[in-house]
């Protein structure tokens, strides 16, 4: 079974919103093994909306449309799907109730208008809209389904989940599920990482693995299509472990993890804390490591050490240091990790120094230049990286490069 | 003249991201006065990729597509549209140069799956991407145009909008534009600006006003459809002064402005410099200070002080102060302002302490709950808040605060 997705509504054309709603149900469809091949925006014009149902209409057996219900003039999705399935529009008792409940409790007079809602074509399904007014619809037409909901996410998410989608698996009998997995990684790049793995990229269907960049780091999602949920886990855990065997610690988690939760979950486990001394990520990184629920329990200080004088004067780097290397150095990457460490009573710091850009750049030390050190008892690194982009971008790329090596230097060092 | 916009993608079908690039196209295209009827999404697949560029160049003058244009098995659109076009592939030694500084400045080898990314459609035009790798293409193809946009927001909105969209509005030559204007607003919740604005809320095309409530903002959008440009900005002109007869100093900006920007501009007119003593937003008010290009003109350090140890023997807090009140009082955050201020020699300087949960609240002090201090020469304020939402949201609203508070406090006096 295929489904297609039409968006009604001139305000998505315009740009003035983001089509969520496509997203939502792509994944909700995929997720019960209804495949989708496309999806379509089209305006608040009946000419155009009836082009784009026929068509879908000819390519998929269930066609979704959103939006374009509610009470104004320039909503007429219902109008046009009564006039295209040539089904006559009729007062719908259990619409009418629901929409004077809905008024009766806000208090509010039935506006005129809004009486239009209460006529859909005869012979449809509804299902009833608890957060709003117009209700979802199901329309049986020459073996195929359309089904119609409103627009707006909080109104469309819970009707399409509780009551659609359950309808949809029954009638799909689609003997097949989707499950899928992400697979995150810091530290390489895109190229290196398509390399490794370029024999899992080319699998097609029912198991797939594909590849996605980010700032500061790859993600692999394996999706798998079987019968039921322990096959499809099965076939993924097989992928994950090829993965894995292949990428190793460069791995640092998946699905909804994160670099900075996979470091506090080691700093956690290990009873270990940090401090942190920040320049050109101005705070980026100390944000990040505190959007980690339970933070406090590791995180013991950072500062932002903006300028020469806070570096010398409040963290105390040596003035002959910054003098004989420049602000922008491994040797003051060290030092304010060093010294951090020391002010914090902790047991790793972390040092960062670079050029943020856009100005401040000069041949031999260019924009994107950073330094990231890490100091602990018995260990010290200083890595030097070059990143390209924004401010904004080259702070996530260095906050990103930071986190990755605390990662790695606690799953090096099983002893600080 | 019209276009249409196909987003390519698989895992845009699957739901896996969000289109962003659709809404951000044709908003772009809305303000030339090119309309786009429709738009669509199709999957990694040449068959239906080629059903669909064949639809949209029947129905629109321009066809963007967004996405495949990377170096894995999957990137199918130059391929597609070569074949489509009758176009041979062919070197590019633009692209090739450009391939090779990338990598170069990465020092890293090219991969051999990125060389196909140097391949063309022979006599296309090239537009640069200086954040990534693939070029947008321009292709004339039958009295029409076909844009290739790579699919990453980053390097597709800058490509677009500073080489494609000086093209396309010299080519569309349009009777007609849109102009939009977003007024941003801190320190109302939504419900009082409605209120305020309320009239101009109800005003019907060519000229509306919209409102937006966001996290610790509230934005009014203004649009104006005219003949010309100058019609167009004339009226949005007048109702932009009747909202800031409204609002006054409610308004902390325009369109791309950022409260972080308007605090930067503030501070850097009038010389002063500004240190930041933060607990509970963990480094999020540094990181957007920061994020302001010449911010370093102003901003000389930050402190972190996450546990009370760096509250007390870092930062200076007395000990007194904290036993007394506890770190989540109106005399803490006075004092952590007054204290950074001394550390950093500033002319001005905040304090935040507060509780970002989810755990740590108790019935007196529940989470959510945050003081801001300022603290100045001649001046000092404090504040309560009590804001709701998860961990990042709440210190996402504490920063907003702090900074709409610096603003304020900087508006109203001339010295500090």
């Amino acid at each position: 079974m295929t489904a297609e997705i039409i968006s009604i509504g001139t305000e998505l054309l315009l740009g003035h919103i983001v089509n969520t709603n496509t997203a939502f149900l792509s994944q909700k469809l995929a997720e019960i093994g209804i495949d989708v091949y496309h999806s379509s925006v089209v305006g608040d014009n009946p000419q155009r909306l009836t082009d784009s149902l026929n068509l879908a209409l000819r390519r998929a057996d269930v066609v979704i449309t959103t939006g374009g219900l509610g009470p104004t003039v320039d909503d007429i999705t219902i109008e046009t799907i009564a006039k295209f399935t040539g089904k006559k529009l009729v007062l719908n008792r259990m619409v009418l109730k629901d929409l004077e409940g809905y008024f009766k409790l806000r208090r509010i007079k039935i506006p005129a208008a809004t009486m239009r809602q209460a006529y859909t074509p005869e012979g449809v399904r509804c299902v009833r809209n608890k957060v709003g007014i117009a209700p979802g619809l199901l329309i049986d037409w020459k073996n195929k389904v359309i089904i119609c909901l409103p627009g707006p996410p909080r109104e469309l998410e819970p009707i399409f989940t509780n009551d659609i989608l359950p309808l949809l698996k029954n009638k799909s009998k689609s003997s097949c599920i989707i499950k899928s997995r992400i697979i995150k990684i810091a530290g390489l790049p895109e190229s290196v990482v398509n390399k490794m793995v370029k024999g899992l990229l080319e699998l097609k269907p029912p198991l797939t693995v594909g590849i996605y960049a980010k700032l500061g780091q790859v993600e692999l999602k394996i999706m798998s299509k079987a019968g039921d949920e322990k096959t499809a886990a099965a076939a993924i855990g097989r992928i994950e472990k090829k993965i894995r065997s292949k990428l190793n610690d460069s791995i640092f988690g998946c699905d909804d993890e994160t670099l900075e939760g996979a470091v506090g979950k080691i700093l956690t486990e290990r009873k270990l804390t940090i401090a942190v001394a920040e320049s050109c990520t101005g705070g980026l990184l100390c944000n990040r490591l505190t959007d980690v629920d339970g933070s406090s329990k590791y995180m013991i200080m950072g500062l932002v050490a903006y300028s020469n004088t806070a570096k010398e004067n409040v963290l105390g780097v040596s003035k002959e240091t910054l003098k004989n290397y420049g602000a922008v150095s491994r040797e003051v990457a060290l030092e304010m990790a060093q010294r951090i460490k020391l002010l914090g009573g902790t047991d790793i710091a972390v040092g960062i120094t670079g050029i943020a850009g856009p100005a401040g750049g000069t041949k031999s030390k260019p924009v994107g230049l950073v330094y990231v050190a890490i100091a602990a008892d018995k260990k010290k690194v200083v890595k030097e990286f070059r990143f390209k982009g924004s401010r904004e971008e080259i702070k996530l790329q260095a906050s990103q490069a930071a986190l990755d090596l605390v990662r790695k230097s606690l799953k090096k060092c099983a002893h600080l």
